[in-house]
This record gives C-alpha cells, structure tokens and sequence, in this order.
C-alpha cells in the first residue's frame, strides 16, 4: 500500500493537450508558498482535456465545472484557507473590498 | 482513503536545500518520457538533505545511499525496466559498451 503523506493535493493534467508544464508550474508554486504545510503535492496525467486541482479528495478546481485554468492567488487562498487558515498570503491576498 | 494511481513514483526532496526546482524538473523529465505508463508521481517535501527517488515503495535513488544526485538517463532506465520493459530510450539508453 502506498503511503500517502497528508495533506494531498493532487493536480491531475490532459497529457494530449500538453499540459505537464502547467501542472508542474502551478505544483511548484504551491509547494513553494506551502512549504511545511503540504504532505505532498501528485502530478497525475489525464486524458480528454482535464484540469482539476483537488486537495485530500476535495475539487478545488476543474476545468470542466469552471471552465478555464485557476487563477493562482485564488488557488493559493483556497488551499490555505484549508491547510494554514491563520496565514496571510501577502500579493496573493486579492484586491481590498 | 487518498486513491493513489499506480505506477506511483515519488520524489522526497529536502526544502532547506531548496531542491524543488531539481526534484520538480526530474517529475516532468519521467512524466515526460513516460506519458502512459505512470499513474502518478508525488512531490514530497522533507528535510535533512533528503533526495530520494522510489517507484512503488522500491528506492531507485537515494542522496543517502548512493551520493549526489541521480544521472537523469540512468534514472530513466531504471524506471522503464520496471514499468515499459520493452521500451528502447532511444538517447538515454546509455553508451554502447
């Protein structure tokens, strides 16, 4: 059995569509911000146009639901507002109200 | 239950060495050249100078063990023989003895 480490995020990528360097890019951007917070972080390569972001089995993002790929920030708002609520992500906290 | 994708293949990688960028280079490297026949491979953050690259709970690479880092097309040989036996890797198939 494998041994996942906890939290997972998984970033699952159309290999047909060529999108490995997003994937990967929006992987190391992640681990970058969440350095200590993130168990792991799974490339998975996918077929017939996937994009989807999930975070312990949760869907953060799909490109089938919402269409498009996710903006960075909100993808970093959410993933901290689930693994380091207490934290400020400075830029990427969005435009003020 | 997180539901891995088997091949799995993980990269643990030390963040105080700031070994991202090479452990997220040798991910696309492997998803690269083995489009189809990996189900995952999981970026792992660690400590301690760790660089270790295993494929479904084997150790292919070890920082401790083996020294430095693993040779790219090496690296690549020893996944397609357990993975795609009957693949040739072309360039990486190492120099004629």
């Amino acid at each position: 059995m494998a041994t996942t480490r906890h939290p997972r995020l998984e970033i699952e990528y159309c290999t047909q569509c060529r999108w490995l360097l997003r994937a990967a890019w929006t992987a190391q951007e992640l681990l970058t911000t969440f350095r200590t917070e993130l168990g792991e972080v799974a490339l998975i390569p996918g077929t017939g146009g996937v994009f989807e972001v999930r975070l312990d089995q949760e869907r953060l993002w799909s490109r089938a639901e919402d269409g498009g790929f996710p903006d960075l920030a909100a993808l970093k708002r959410a993933v901290r507002d689930r693994v380091a609520p207490d934290r400020s992500l400075g830029h990427s906290e969005g435009r003020r109200e």
